[in-house]
C-alpha cells in the first residue's frame, strides 16, 4: 500500500485520535515519564546506508514506552475509578507500565498474566505493587480473564492498544522526535498491536505529513499486514519479538493504521537477532527482539532507506537475560567467529594435542572439545572430535581449517 | 589515606596539571567528543543503598573517555609532529581513541598491540585507520617496540595515561559532571594508571574541595593501593577488568592521586561481574569490565557511600561479545535462576522422562541434559545425568529439588 498525501487537517480530524488528543496526553504525563533521547548513529548508518537516528525508549524507568499510555489512561479515570482499581493483561512491558504507574498514583492494579511469562517479568511487576494473578495457558485465556475480574470487582481494564487514550500517550514519542529532528524523510515502528504505531503516525501525520511512516512486524506474526489486505492473520511460532507477537491488531489501531502507514514491513528472527546484537555491540545499549524491529527492517531492506534520513524507535530493553546471552553467541556463530569443526584420527593418546597445537599455532582459541567415542561413522578404533573455535573473522576460520588439512587432520564443518 | 582538607589553590597550582589546563583542553575538545549524559539510577539507588548517578562515557564514539585524553594530545603537538605521525601502545580503548581521532585530523597513527588483544579491538583499531602492528607477548614488550618506533621513525608517542595532556583531557569528564550536577559528595572512578582518576580529581578538587574521590581497582591488579603505601605492586591474572590491568600507575598521576584521592576501593572479580550484569538488567547499558569498577566499588563497600549522592563514571563499553554472554549466563548461576542438579538412578528406560515430568511440573526449565554413563561412583548398570535446569529464583530451585527428592530422584547439587 502506498498512502496518498494527506494534509495535516485530513489526516487528524476523521480518526478516532487526534493531534490535540495526543499533545493533551504530553501535557498530562511531562515530567512522570523520562523525556529520552534521541541520537544519531554514525556506525549503524554506515552499516545501513541510511542516516540512522534513534529513539531511546528503553530508557524509560520500565524500561519500555508502555509507561506513556498506561499513565495517561490512568490519569484519566474518575476518581471512583480509580479508587476502584484497574486490571490489565500483559506477559511484558505493558503489564510494568501499569504497575509502575497505578502503584505510584495510589491506584490498585491487578495483572494477569499467562503461564510462562519469564519469570524476570512476573517479579518486576509483584515489585512494582501489582497484583498479579497468573492465568491460561495463552493470552487469549488470561485476557478473559481479565474481563472477568473487570466485570466481577467492577475494576477498569486498562487495553495495552486499543484505546485511544492509550494511543494518544504512545503519540508522545512522535511529538518528542518532532522536537529533537527538524527534519527527517521516514520512522520505523515496530508493530504488535498498533497503538504506539496509530499514535505516533497520527502525531507525525498532522504535523508533517510527507514524512513516512513505515511498520514493522515479526514474520510469525504478521498481523497487521494480513489486517490490511482484509485477510485472516496466520501467526505462531517462537519469535524473539514477543513484545509484538499479537494475533490481532486493535480495531481503533487498524483504522488509524490504514489510512496513515506507508508499509508494513516484515522481518525474520535472523535479522531480529542480528539487530539486537548490533544495538549491544554498536550502540552499547539492550534492545529486546520487539526494541530491535526497526533495525532489522533497514537490514532487511536497505534499498527502502538508503541515503534517507530514518528515525528508529527502541521501543524497549527488557530480554530476558538467558536470551541476550544466546543471541550474543549465535552472532559470534553467524559471523564465523565461532566454529564447530569435527576430526576424525585414529584413538591414539596425542591426537587431541596435534589438533589442538594446530590451531593455537595459527591464532584460534579453542572453547570446547566433545570427544565421541560412540558415533557410528567412525571405526571402532577410531577416535571423533568435535572442537568449537573462536576466531577473528570468517578468513581467519578458513585459515585454521586449511592448516588443519595441510597437518593431515581434514576437519568437517557443520 | 584519608585526605586533608584542601582549598581550591593548593590542590592545583603544585601539581603537574592545573584546573586551568583541563579548562583549555574542554575548548579544545569541544564539539568532537560526545557530550555525554550523566543520569539519576533509581533502581542502582535502591540496591546501593546510595544515590547513585552515572556518567556515561560508553556512549563516546569509541565506545570509552579515552578519546578526550588522546585528542587533547593530537592538538598539542607541532605542524611537524602532526606530520611524521604518532605510535601507541594498547590492548584497548585508547588504541581506538587515538587512531579514531589521528585519523580524522589526518595524522598518520602506529598502535602496537600485544599478542592476544581480541579480535574485535584490532579490528576496530585498523577500521579506524591506524597502522596496527601486533608484537610481542605482553603489554611490555609492546610497549619497549613502540618506544622503539618512536626513536627510529620520529614519532610522538602518546602515552595512555602518564601525559599532561592525556590527563588534562580526561579531565573534562569532571568538569561536565560538575555542570550537570549542582551538588553531590562522591565520585567513584576506575583506576588503571590513573590518567582519568588524576583528571577527574584535579578538575573536582580544584572547584569542589569537599567532595570526595575515590579510585577503584580490580583485586588482581592493585597498583595504585601499592603505589600510595610505597610497595611493589603484586599483579597478574584473567581479571575480567583488563582495560585497568596495569602493573605500575604513572609518574605523573600517583602525584596527583596522592595528594587528592580520598581512598583506593579494591573489588573482586564477583562484584566486577555482578556490576556489569546490573548495567545490562537495570540500565539497559554495555559497561566493559573496568568500566563497571565503580558500580562494583559501591556493591562492595557500601556502607562508604550510604544515602550519599555518588556519581559513578561507566569509563566504556568495549566488552568481547563472548565474554559478555558468559558474564550474564555465569549470573544467572549465581542468583541460582539456572541450577545443575545431578540425579543418579538405574540405568533403565524412562528414567529420565520421569526426572524430566517432576520438574516440568513444578516450572522449572530444563536447559541441558548430559549422560554420564563412565562415572565411577555410579554402579555399572546405573545411569547419571547431569540436568541443568533454569527456575525463577533461589527458592524456586529449592522447591524443584524438594520434589525430586519426594519423587525418589534425590539430585546432588553443585
Amino acid at each position: 500500500m502506498t498512502a496518498k498525501p494527506v494534509t495535516a487537517v485530513e489526516a487528524s480530524s476523521s480518526l478516532p485520535v487526534t493531534l490535540a488528543d495526543i499533545e493533551a496526553a504530553a501535557m498530562a504525563i511531562a515530567g512522570k515519564i523520562e523525556r529520552t533521547p534521541l541520537r544519531y548513529s554514525r556506525t549503524l548508518s554506515e552499516i545501513t546506508g541510511a542516516q540512522v537516528w534513534i529513539k531511546f525508549e528503553n530508557l524509560q524507568f520500565t524500561a519500555s514506552y508502555k509507561e506513556r499510555g498506561a499513565l495517561n489512561k490512568l490519569l484519566s479515570l474518575s476518581n471512583a475509578e480509580k479508587a476502584a482499581g484497574v486490571v490489565a493483561m500483559s506477559a511484558g512491558n505493558h503489564a510494568q507500565g501499569v504497575a509502575f504507574h497505578a502503584s505510584r498514583l495510589g491506584i490498585p492494579s491487578t495483572i494477569v498474566m499467562p503461564k510462562g511469562t519469564p519469570f524476570v517479568k512476573i517479579e518486576h511487576t509483584r515489585n512494582f505493587g501489582a497484583k498479579v494473578i497468573i492465568h491460561g495457558e495463552a493470552l487469549a485465556e488470561a485476557d478473559a480473564h481479565a474481563r472477568q475480574l473487570e466485570k466481577e470487582q467492577g475494576l477498569t481494564f486498562v487495553h495495552p492498544f486499543d484505546d485511544a487514550k492509550v494511543i494518544a500517550g504512545q503519540g508522545t514519542v512522535g511529538l518528542e522526535i518532532m522536537e529533537d529532528l527538524a527534519d527527517f524523510d521516514a520512522i520505523v515502528i515496530p508493530v504488535g498491536g498498533g497503538g504506539l504505531s496509530a499514535g505516533i503516525a497520527t502525531a507525525i501525520k498532522a504535523r508533517r505529513p510527507a514524512v513516512q511512516v513505515y511498520g514493522v512486524e515479526p514474520a510469525m506474526y504478521p498481523s497487521l499486514s494480513a489486517e490490511l489486505r482484509g485477510e485472516e492473520p496466520k501467526v505462531g511460532g517462537a519469535t524473539i519479538a514477543e513484545g509484538i507477537a499479537v494475533k490481532k491488531v486493535g480495531r481503533l489501531t487498524a483504522e488509524i493504521l490504514r489510512k496513515l502507514m506507508e508499509q508494513v514491513i516484515v522481518v525474520g528472527e535472523d535479522a531480529l537477532e542480528r539487530a539486537v546484537n548490533l544495538f549491544v555491540t554498536v550502540e552499547k545499549t539492550v534492545a529486546e527482539g520487539a526494541g530491535a524491529a526497526g533495525l532489522a527492517a533497514l537490514l532487511e531492506e536497505p534499498h527502502l532507506f538508503r541515503n534517507r534520513k530514518v528515525v528508529l524507535v527502541l521501543t524497549g530493553g527488557n530480554i530476558d537475560t538467558r536470551l541476550l546471552a544466546s543471541v550474543l553467541t549465535r552472532s559470534l556463530v553467524r559471523e564465523k567467529r565461532i566454529t564447530s569443526v569435527r576430526i576424525i584420527g585414529n584413538d591414539q593418546p596425542g591426537l587431541l594435542a596435534k589438533v589442538s597445537t594446530v590451531i593455537g599455532e595459527n591464532g584460534g582459541n579453542i572453547i570446547e572439545v566433545f570427544h565421541n567415542r560412540m558415533a557410528l561413522d567412525v571405526p571402532a578404533k577410531g577416535a571423533e572430535f568435535d572442537i568449537t573455535i573462536e576466531t577473528r573473522d570468517a578468513r581467519h576460520t578458513q585459515e585454521i581449517i586449511d592448516a588443519l588439512e595441510a597437518a593431515g587432520f581434514p576437519p568437517r564443518t557443520n
